[in-house]
């Protein structure tokens, strides 16, 4: 069977993001200040192949583990479906 | 009252996408031969004020075409929920 995942990795909570306030300040300058906070990350789509959801998922956490996200300074959420 | 918005930010299907490649290629190395295709973009979360749904998403329509995407490049997809 043929899978999408969608992965959100995102700056943990506790830590500044600098590309985030960034934003956020830019936004504020284009009378977008209703804006109280911006958090930057990646979403990474993946296509992958599996006999089921759960080995999908399985797959799809040893690639963020593994690769995809730095667990130090990053968290990630995975979401798949079955295409 | 307050809304938080998830953005996720992808370069279009037409575009080849040599982030995405990269990381394919890695995660292929690996021992996760099963992935097929990755495709990399942004995620942004916002939080904001508005008056109501319906306006958080006006506002959030608009922080993306004047700042956030690039719409030669990129697509997005919006989701706001209370909080």
């Amino acid at each position: 069977m043929e899978f999408i995942a969608e992965i959100d990795i995102m700056p943990h909570k506790e830590l500044l993001d600098p590309q985030g306030k960034a934003v956020l300040s830019g936004l504020q300058k284009m009378d977008l200040s209703m804006v109280q906070d911006v958090r930057v990350g990646k979403h990474i789509s993946l296509k992958l192949q599996a006999a089921d959801e759960a080995q999908a998922k399985d797959l799809v956490e040893q690639a963020c583990k593994k690769l995809l996200a730095n667990a130090i300074m990053e968290g990630y959420t995975i979401h798949i479906k079955a295409i």
